[in-house]
């Protein structure tokens, strides 16, 4: 069994050579925010749900991206709207996000 | 089908205030290590291998931790012999390896 039912990792990877980057659309205010809001759900811990910093996850063309684990669904996102939506549809109530889904 | 055929996740968290934590143990030497191991054996990139960067994955009693996705397999480790038995073992040849694995 998964230590997490669901393992949130945001890629935080900042750029500064001019490559686009999921730092350079905000992904560390959201990336707090999530954690907030599914602390705030009674979500976060053990069994339940753990929303993590990540280094580069490699799809910056996509980005910003997230991915959940074990599932390895990946999104992308723009605002904390969307976020809500991530943590509500899919963690809370295990139905992803088919809008906001990348391959 | 998931982006990466394993995930893997090293804990870098460091904390200054006297609690034990993964970064205390060399984690991010062994991390970038992980890392050029898994280049060499030309497992890296989408379908095969992405070593990554964590924050605190919250399981600093039993740190250094490191987790494969979508697996969920959850490794501690010491050294070099260590990480190249996850690497050589479970990432290329797909058995996990029990004498390093945590629950």
């Amino acid at each position: 069994m998964s230590h997490f039912q669901h393992h949130v990792f945001f890629c935080l990877n900042r750029r500064d050579e001019g490559r686009d980057c999921c730092a350079c659309h905000d992904a560390e205010r959201l990336q707090a925010y999530a954690k907030d809001r599914v602390k705030q759900l009674g979500l976060a811990g053990p069994g339940k749900v753990r929303v993590n910093k990540a280094g580069c996850l490699d799809r910056c063309e996509l980005g910003p991206v997230v991915v959940v684990y074990p599932e390895a669904i990946w999104y992308t996102y723009v605002d904390e709207k969307d976020i809500d939506e991530i943590v509500e549809s899919h963690l809370l109530n295990g139905r992803p996000v088919e809008r906001l889904m990348i391959e």
